[in-house]
């Protein structure tokens, strides 16, 4: 393929209001356009790379016997109905209404047509355990499409649905594909992608795992340890954090005035204190059939993880309106569980601890000193409820917290029954009685699976695809072509295709900045610059970008040498891959 | 693959409301299941076939120099109205509004997006031609779903797109892939596809061909001669027709009275007289700024073929109403171009050579007899504007012509400029001059061109699939599976692995007939069948469904003969893909 007939303008600059690196680089390298917000066309350098990582996961899904099918994008209301989603999605549900008025839906996952496929196929024992998946286009209207292919509405992806008769065999199927998901993030070039267990949502009690591949400007955020193996996302990760002092000798509580010194900092300013010797209180509306205010207090240079919160409130936290306040004589600005009524007071455990504080009094322009929750707020409950923070102590092993930015790219789920009952699926057992299966879902999304890449494997020059999944594997740049070299080119490029390698090939009259730099922006791994110099030099200059090796090679040995790279770059890839842990049994057990 | 790991009842019965055969066989074999009208999901085999398929495809238009991109399906209004498409579809464009009550279309074709892509990418001549291809899914609001997969609203197609700076490089191009998907054609089994240049719409100009597969329940009408190579759909179809008699004698005109003989079929029957001898009259509205009525003259066994007469009114025609009756003196059910004013009288050219016929006499309850158009109608116009019925005359040869109907399988357009200047894409040609490039489209619907296969290859027990296109290649069937039996299958299994053949078994504890039945449900053109019969027999049981043979092989044959018969039937099939013909230049040339 010669680079003049690859469709797509390669940009030397930054395109504006681009923030992600993939952004920008599979912009300017022609992977991708803009097509309008959150949605996108590729071009042949794109499609490549995914058509490559579509490859690898469907050999993947193969080999643990799951069943390629497809699924249709537009769906009828009924469906969706019928799993109760069609009222508990919001706005990211696209409705529309098909010329005869029938309420239609674009689908944002295949849950329910999973089912309604599986349900008139799988009746008998005999037909269980089994699994389908599919490469399948989906719409989710996202409120703030963003970063390239990493947020978009429109997008590709492999998801997976599997049936069962038992919990131990659902448990034994996803440790298969979480094996399955390590190999295919080894082999598309991102073995350090980690699986993360996840919060399982406010009623708790399913096993769900999210892929994370950690980046600088990830948008999830991913809790580790530096000296062992804890790992947990921000919404479950704990820790422990040192006292803000040593002191162990309850003062006697008093009053200060504090004139206007609402927020944590105007306190800690006005009282030339540090921000750890304050408590810090945010009011929430009261929930469910409970008439009390909640009032949940942590220490002031830590935030409330409401994740953590809604669990233990069975519910999403609101904060509270002003009504809320004057119910429980709550002060805004100068509010805590002190002095109040008709409160539930939610206290994070690690306030235990601290000794003499700083909490709002109840009263305009006034806070409390030598504070001390276990002392003056016998009613309270104590529980997790902040966000870790780096340099907290691991509960583990007390190593250093760190937070780390992260993106998903895939995730795997326990269902449970969720969808096999709401819609009626059921088969006969072998007692020839009916029963529910339960299912898992195995989700990978394809462009973002790339953008993520691109994201690990880069440098300032371009992406530098892994040799699995790159549009080509080894570029020929020729440069001052002359009728000499592009001989050569041509034995090259027969001999390259005998190993199935086609080349892409630069012999266009500009600069050899210009080649480089289209080249590196394309992301070829392997590029081989064939020159009059070079061929004075003895050969060819064989550019390697995985090692960033320059070397000039001899004529007659750049195929076997080039095809040397090639193999034990892909051997280094399949090892990686075969040496995959998966998940530990005790992680994916209910 | 063990059968009983397929997903996917096979039925016995042919289900209900199923006409086409292909609708049949594909719901039968548990290839395809309906999700709601129009559209479907496909279980594994049926992805199979797809992908195969595909494959296909792909290397065909490779091949061609023909890039894959990938184009979204869900797209801004704005790129529809730069086309004029908005408003120019009807009910088949769905619309609706994302969550920031945005206007968004579902594509139903990409020529909008393919121009919005190319137009920033291809600003100079050096970028032409280029061409641009997708497998993407579409959505069509079809008024009428029908046939299973031949007539669906969610689909995925196999779209190109090509642009050119002239129209010889297009016409170029056009003979270059209609050579390649005669190729295709021939490649997944069905050569017998013709290319049929279609009705190039109201105002003529471009060139088009339809893709066509006859086949006796086929939704279009196609004309061919049984003795010459002439082929045409029914919009454009061409014949001579015999003269209903002998007759060279004029004599005059007269009057008979008709009572309450209103349609041909009465007339015919009171006069008794053949339909043939009488002339049928179509009275259409006025058309653009012409205030005659038209007055439409065919034979009454005739039918007026109003893409014709489109072409000849530059409108479409519409039914005339009273007032267009009255204003022009046309008396409904004895009316004709005589005795009436303020008309257009267009006459079947093929009415000259009828002499002394029947017509409307514009009076109630009288018609005319021996009326001659040429001496009667003086001022009328002539021109074809008849459908050509079976056993007419061929022009070409004087063969007869033949009625057939068949399936579109794909098309190719020579589009011009129509998408490219109404979305201002431009380029710098080598004067340095703005220039807008020319395009060409070429579609084929994959899960349509499936379903064709199935209707040109099938039997009564099922699909009888190609060896390019088949989900397994070879079935084995063990009958009445016993240990030795089972491990003889697991030697097969092996070796057929090695040549890189997946064997569908069937070892299931059923009986004889339903495997027999399953297995030619599923469409499996080479079925091995291992029983302790065959093996006394001295072997096993070699089904052929392509010359429908059953022989004896034996065992340690099995896998050479079957590898033979594989590699012969995709030999036969690329032999017939490389002797294809692809156009004749002159029926590409504008």
């Amino acid at each position: 393929m010669n680079i003049s007939n690859v469709l797509g303008h390669r940009l030397k600059e930054k395109p504006a209001d681009v923030k992600l690196k993939s952004h920008e680089l599979l912009i300017r390298g022609g992977f991708i356009r803009p097509v309008y917000s959150g949605i996108f066309s590729s071009l042949m350098p794109g499609l490549k790379v995914l058509r490559n990582i579509e490859n690898i996961i469907r050999e993947e899904m193969n080999n643990v016997g799951c069943q390629e099918v497809e699924m249709p994008l537009i769906q009828p209301k009924e469906l969706w109905e019928e799993s109760g989603r069609y009222s508990a999605i919001n706005d990211e549900l696209v409705r529309f209404k098909d010329r005869n008025e029938h309420d239609m839906v674009l689908a944002m996952t295949h849950e329910e047509a999973a089912v309604a496929l599986a349900r008139t196929e799988a009746t008998s024992y005999k037909d269980y355990p089994f699994g389908i998946y599919q490469f399948a286009k989906k719409f989710r209207d996202e409120a703030r499409p963003r970063g390239g292919l990493i947020r978009v509405r429109e997008f590709t992806m492999k998801d997976a649905y599997t049936f069962h008769e038992t919990q131990e065999d659902l448990e034994n199927t996803y440790l298969k594909y979480a094996m399955a998901y390590d190999r295919i993030f080894a082999r598309v070039g991102i073995p350090e992608v980690m699986a993360i267990k996840s919060d399982s949502g406010m009623m708790g009690g399913k096993i769900a795992h999210e892929y994370m591949l950690l980046t600088p400007d990830g948008e999830d955020t991913i809790i580790t340890c530096d000296s062992c193996d804890y790992k947990a996302n921000r919404e479950v990760a704990i820790s422990q954090i040192k006292a803000h002092n040593n002191d162990t000798n309850m003062l006697p509580i008093s009053e200060i005035e504090t004139p206007n010194a609402k927020t944590i900092e105007e306190v800690a300013n006005f009282l030339n204190i540090e921000l750890n010797g304050i408590i810090k209180t945010v009011v929430y509306k009261p929930v469910n059939d409970d008439p009390r205010t909640i009032v949940a207090m942590v220490r002031g240079d830590r935030s409330v993880n409401e994740s953590k919160l809604s669990k233990i409130l069975l519910a999403i936290p609101e904060f509270a309106d002003d009504s809320a306040f004057e119910n429980s004589g709550l002060v805004a600005g100068f509010a805590s569980g002190y002095n109040a009524h008709n409160v539930r007071v939610i206290i994070d455990k690690e306030l235990t601890q601290e000794i003499n504080m700083v909490t709002g009094a109840n009263k305009l322009n006034y806070h409390l000193q030598n504070f001390n929750v276990v002392r003056d707020l016998p009613n309270a409950e104590y529980y997790d409820i902040i966000d870790v923070q780096q340099d907290d102590i691991c509960l583990k092993c007390g190593g250093h917290i760190k937070v780390n930015r992260g993106i998903e790219v895939g995730n795997i789920f326990q269902l449970g029954d969720k969808y096999t009952k709401s819609m009626g699926m059921t088969y006969m057992n072998q007692d020839a009685k009916l029963c529910t299966p339960i299912m898992g879902c195995y989700g990978i999304g394809i462009g973002r699976l790339m953008a993520s890449v691109v994201e690990a494997r880069h440098d300032e020059r371009g992406p530098i695809w892994p040799i699995s999944i790159t549009p080509w594997k080894v570029a020929l740049i020729i440069l001052k072509p002359s009728e000499e070299l592009l001989g050569k080119a041509n034995i090259l490029e027969q001999e390259f295709a005998k190993h199935n390698i086609e080349l892409l090939i630069d012999d266009r009259k500009t600069s050899a900045g210009e080649k480089f730099a289209d080249i590196d922006l394309l992301g070829i791994p392997l590029q081989i610059i064939l020159s009059e110099k070079s061929l004075a030099n003895g050969g060819v200059e064989l550019k390697n970008k995985y090692d960033n090796t320059n070397n000039i090679i001899d004529f007659d040995n750049v195929v076997i040498d080039v095809m040397q790279i090639i193999n034990s770059e892909l051997e280094k890839l399949n090892t990686t891959a075969n040496n995959s842990k998966g998940l530990p049994r005790e992680e994916v057990t209910k």
